[in-house]
């Protein structure tokens, strides 16, 4: 089959590999119907990830079709469409019992396209398939489905839920890419008094807008005061950090209130700076968090029924086969404005979403 | 009457003052019984606090007696023998009425010995006395009473509930001062399998074990690694900061297990790092805290009951007279070996509490 | 002043009363600006809440302006516009410490137009006034903000609160009045994936429609059946009851999953029969409740925000001094189809509001 | 083997039957060590459990060692010592995920001794091994391990848990049989201020003193009224329901407060009478529920500490050849006193434990 395979820090190719197989009773083969690209891809491809070996198929989202299944599994059969989610659970381990699928010891969590083989290919292994794979209504279309293998989920649980959104409350997302954008849109499935949206760039301070925001700033002109403006000074009852730098971080804990949550999703590749000479009296609760995944069950009945902007998030779609074109195109999301790229689903062609 | 009265950094005397009084309906004013000295004080005294003016009368903690009420007073009369709260609720601000009494926007929060007269006095007044001071069983002697004025309701809401500390957990508490022992007695009221004490004073770590603690560390000795070893390698599921240092900040975070939690108790003057490129994916929560003493009735019945070691923490008495010398042994503790000193209450002789 | 008076069952009159006048440092008085009539006050007339004396001024439900304040009052000045609560808050009382204003030990809970004089009047007194008045948004209509006074907390808090609706959920509602439409409406604000209403009259399941249900059931038509059709057999995550008669409790915990919540809204006069050979091993939450009016501040930001469909449960409207015509209409709910009726407001004039 | 085998209501023996093996990759076989007999049985004994065909071997509780295991086990191994829960999980359900093991719709649940061959045996297959059974620490006795295997947990997550007991409540327990001082002894480790035990025999009160219960009541002396007495007239915050009759679920909605909590533990055969009338206004949590057993690695790291009084409840032990007799005593509890006997174990005498 073709696949999309990491090389090293700065190659990577398209190329042909040998077909996939059961490997464990538990497994599951999927024929892949579209694939998107996260960042931490790019991150993989520069050299950001040590752990990840040159020849692994990269990617961990995808929505398929399942070919063959190990002699284990039960829940769903060949023929079944289905999500393959981000994160891998072997529903044993005290994690996974506890739905802290992310953390699983007994060899899950964020594994695909990181550990073993992903799913930028045309075929997939997916290891504990019971736990990992979930079943599509047919009226969702793959491109919709494919934003919740990572994307929503993980704007909703580790934002959104973790942040404790509730109805009345005021939330600041900080920084408008994808992630952050999913974040607004499920801040909102709590009815929130108002979202304030936080970027540098104006085209994602617009696209806020359409996701659902109620008021935008640029990071440059003072959002922390226009939060205390609109809250008679006391700040943000959630503010959900979306970028991972330290700067971001530190914004993310000026603009909440006393008794306020600060939910990190950013991913870290550096410390930050926690100003405890100013917090530790202020009642703060500030978490961290890997996907779960526990949600996407409820998140597949909410985007069936329309009420998740799923496709909204898709700016490009390829097929499967020009991924390469389809990495240059979200690399250079400065340029070509993406925000998620779709390959493969039912439209193969080139197409740029209309806003 | 006679004050301990702040003069600016370094100086301070106990001295003629003038007689508090009623100045608001809604105030009281306490014949002082007993007394304590918080950590606090020393800071105010050193002069960390520069918005304390010069001229207060110091102390937040006092036991004593109403001798006067506001006509707006109804929870209490005089000859009501109660606690002062170390937090003041105007029981109408939005935070009040959520329980935040320690950020209480309607004159309210710590003012005490802070930005008005305090309760290291004979008498004190005591504004918005419905919601700020707490009736108490006449079984309960004073030198127990005085501390659920602030270091029992501290330790128990900004680290054990903040932590959420579970039958069968794992805790950890990193310093074993006044605030610390007092998380280590308080964190036994939820059955965790084990209690494990941080602290550099091998005879604080003695006092540990006194106080509950199942194994004690000393902060050289790798006590993350002891965590460790305990838990199968995955770390505590609470830890409870009790020092207020970037370097203990940074040793809580180390020892905590993906999905569990880290409850700051400690007063910081200087920000932390705070290593997100280890945390962000370890679904870690994070909280800090003033107390708000919305558990100190809980804790009142808790103490009458026997089942707090309140007295256990009383290293020193002394009358009130003797306020400048409680100082002295308070201020040196490394020397002086006290943990808390309590002036007043029924016995008025310097005594050295026995083990 | 004119006042409608309670004269013992079966007897009322809109008449001429003396005015009231502050009686305790924490009352106000408030000149009516629109009141609207509950289900409870035809209970009163009808003799079945014996404890009302006659010569009571009933109501519980008012919008006006602040024309006196006691000498401690702090939050309201004369001229502002607010919401009279139909729950009094002494705010010092454990229940009101903990937000459960409706079950206040210090002279609070329901008493306007129950234990005192109510608001069906052109003036009121409120006693704890800075509890239990709330001020009014400036865009916020009389008729829209005089819902907020009972009905739309009592759904979200017994009903949509206790019951703990999630994004995702199926709730179903017992019981399309007025409650249960702002039961529908108020779930609504978690995002469940569907809302079922189940009345017996076709046009509140009509209304229940515009409220935002998904689904309707008459009562004669196998509702329990439905919902076990919609949830492949196992039943909603949370039924609402917002009747208050056995037949419709007894339907409610046939309707709930295993692991679910029925949370109770309706008044009851009778014992009901709970099914525990069946229960008792399903995992099911049942809750009761008077509302506290704890969400009042939420929801006045929400329903200034639009966000409340609140306006759309007035179906008749009346000058304050055609207070028994409202009555009249209100009473025969069945023929005249009066979802709320609101006397005074800024129009007049009898209208009959559009679908 | 030898194992306890029911025949239709009033027949049984403890016969040669076939020994169970492996049928599914994820069963295991366990050599039973020791095991104990639950009020449950002696109900499908006398046929009140007519799901349960004749030729079923009873139990769903014991201790013993692994001598098989399927292809796909993969937690233990043959040679490993386990707990045999009386909940069988298949991991993959939507309940299984939720930790609500007991409502497990992939084949498990409660069906030991109930749907299939039990525990009462020399061996005993048990499915989906790797979820339903759990290594025990070597420090930890048969005869306290088996009383992890149902009653514990069933004490702790239906009645304490779903309570929600906390530090200083006041918890009564109706009941003190088995299951009820279980209840007490677990309510303990959340340090109520006191508990209240209730029942009709006076050595069943004596018992809940030992268990820790801090005041008894005799079912005929006015329970309620003591509770009343102990809480200035509110009633307990937990009511914990533990004998399964209508007379007993009534009492416990007389006692719990306003805002407080009962929690169902009874196994209940007859509806029971809900008194809405009062309780409709008075903000009261009804739970019910199956033990899920999620608790029990927490409780065996309790017991194995030594925190929980598990061998306390064993009055008799025989050896697992004279289980008709040791039914036969259990049955005649009220002359026998007997609360738990456990057959098996290391001493394999009749003895009578000291209390």
């Amino acid at each position: 089959m073709k696949a999309f395979v990491f090389h090293g820090p700065g190659q990577s190719a398209w190329e042909e590999v040998s077909d996939p197989a059961i490997k464990e009773p538990t497994d599951a083969v999927v024929r892949v119907a579209a694939v998107t690209i996260c960042g931490t891809d790019l991150h993989i491809l520069r050299g950001d990830v040590p752990e990840v070996p040159p020849g692994t198929v990269l990617g961990h989202e995808a929505v398929g079709e399942i070919v063959e299944i190990g002699s284990d599994v039960r829940s769903v059969r060949p023929g079944d469409r289905v999500l393959v989610s981000c994160i891998i659970s072997c529903g044993r381990c005290r994690f996974c019992r506890e739905q802290r699928y992310g953390q699983c010891r007994g060899g899950g969590g964020w594994i695909l396209g990181h550990l073993i083989d992903g799913t930028q290919a045309e075929y997939v292994r997916v290891p504990h398939a019971d736990l990992s794979v979930h079943p599509l209504p047919g009226t969702l279309a793959d491109r919709d489905a494919v934003l919740l293998a990572d994307i929503f989920p993980t704007a909703y649980e580790v934002g959104v839920l973790n942040g404790r959104v509730r109805p009345g409350d005021t939330v600041a997302v900080v920084g408008a890419g994808p992630v952050g954008l999913a974040a607004v849109a499920t801040a909102r499935l709590f009815s929130p008094e108002r979202i304030i949206a936080v970027d540098l760039v104006p085209a994602r301070l617009e696209a806020a807008r359409r996701f659902g925001a109620d008021a935008v700033a640029d990071v440059h002109e003072a959002p922390a005061q226009l939060v205390a403006d609109l809250t008679d000074g006391l700040g943000a009852d959630v503010v959900i950090e979306a970028v991972g730098v330290p700067e971001s971080f530190e914004l993310c804990t000026r603009m909440v209130r006393p008794g306020g949550r600060v939910a990190g999703v950013g991913v870290h590749g550096r410390p930050v700076t926690l100003h405890l000479e100013d917090l530790w009296s202020k009642d703060v609760t500030l978490t961290t968090g890997l996907v779960d995944t526990h949600s996407t069950p409820a998140l597949l009945r909410m985007a069936a029924a329309g009420r998740l902007p799923t496709a909204q998030l898709v700016t490009h779609t390829f097929p499967l086969s020009r991924m390469e074109e389809a990495y240059d195109v979200f690399g250079r999301a400065g340029e070509s404005a993406a925000l998620k790229v779709v390959l493969g689903g039912k439209q193969h062609e080139v197409a740029v979403a209309a806003a």
